[in-house]
């Protein structure tokens, strides 16, 4: 997977991206990352990539020559026949979610436009942009973290990425149910002790214990996801047990 | 506004968010930001905070004391009366919305912990968290870009950090719809004009015609958010015009 981001802050997400387990990947040459920086392509005398809103307003505006030669600058990089797609992190856009990092990951290439300001003129948006993706219903100061937050999330579907990749399975949202409590040593932490269960080493009632914390959790924070989760008989008679009366 | 961020990566919390806005906000003293290193507490002789999990299953666990240490380190310094309230973030939390960025602007402190590998013992965060956050329904590699893009929401809405005030509250979300589009100099790029209405210097006009834009986006990207917005009956009718047909 090759990841493009189109900033004008090329440095943050550089750093942002570059411990951990995102970093490894890019070391072990799994993933590779290039920020862009679109103040480099701004073809204005002084530098400057913004100018105010026409029809008056608070704040700036990010001009379209920049973003347009800069991406040009991107698709004469990749040399893919197939155009690649273009995210504009924007909270115009769908939200972002579990089943959209796994269809993203199988791309080759994936471009990323972050917006900074009031955003960006929108007849460059419409030349390029092919999704426009927002990360949740709050603003940020711009579009960096949104796009680490994506390439973060899509690269643990990759192949490789995550040392085990049983993890990324087992894990939230790959069931539609919450993950279960998890604990570690010592047995007694300031007087509280692991769940009997857990120690017993008798592996269908752990398997059974957690299946239950795990509806029990997602009746109790999140009981919105259980339309999408498949249940048992058995399972939906403890979600009424647990689920808040409405 | 005090943020401390308990995590496994000071370095990357503290770098992804020195640039831009946030930045500038902790030079000028508004903020300020203390990451602290989670592994600098472990009592364990080889420096591991993290143990497999009672039960069996994939990954690693991160123990409850170098988390307990380090959060009652934090108490020590936070001088404050009232204990200050301790965001957790979890795909298992609630999801973080706008509002909820203007709320947590009121407190004085927070503290955010980052998990990593399968989570943190059950324990612990029984005992210290006061909020289970989730940024959105995708999994992560661990909290720490979660805490950065709640800090960059939350900062925004914390007087004076934004130049313009103005800005936080024409955004997206400020009124319950789509922020309208954007355009900046030049009148013509690559053969596409701006939009008339915006040259014509006719105030009412030009805000009707944004009001319209964000209804028209609105109902075509996010129709999720037109229950809670306020709308009159013209706009309403405009909405029926809009809205695919469902």
């Amino acid at each position: 997977m090759k990841y493009y981001v189109m900033t004008l802050f090329p440095e943050m997400v550089r750093q942002g991206l570059n411990t951990s387990i995102i970093g490894r990947a890019i070391n072990r040459g799994l993933l590779s990352l290039e920020c862009m920086d679109i103040r480099a392509y701004t073809t204005e005398k002084h530098g400057h990539v913004d100018d105010y809103p026409y029809g008056g307003g608070a704040g700036m505006v990010m001009q379209a020559q920049p973003v347009y030669d800069c991406y040009q600058d991107i698709c004469r990089r990749t040399e893919s026949a197939k155009k690649p797609r273009v995210i504009y992190l924007t909270p115009q856009g769908k939200t972002f979610e579990q089943k959209m990092a796994v269809e993203f990951a199988e791309e080759e290439t994936l471009i990323f436009l972050c917006g900074h300001y009031e955003g960006i003129d929108e007849r460059v948006l419409e030349m390029i942009v092919t999704d426009n993706v927002s990360i949740g219903d709050y603003v940020l100061t711009g579009g960096e973290l949104a796009a680490m937050v994506m390439i973060d999330s899509i690269s643990r579907n990759i192949s490789g990425v995550l040392n085990n990749d049983i993890s990324a399975e087992t894990e939230s949202f790959s069931d539609g149910l919450l993950e279960y409590p998890q604990y570690t040593r010592p047995e007694v932490f300031m007087e509280k002790r692991v769940p009997e269960v857990l120690l017993s080493g008798h592996h269908a009632n752990i398997r059974q214990w957690r299946r239950e914390q795990s509806i029990k959790r997602t009746c109790e924070r999140r009981p919105d996801l259980l339309d999408k989760a498949v249940l048992d008989k058995k399972e939906l008679e403890l979600c009424k047990k647990y689920l808040p009366i409405s």
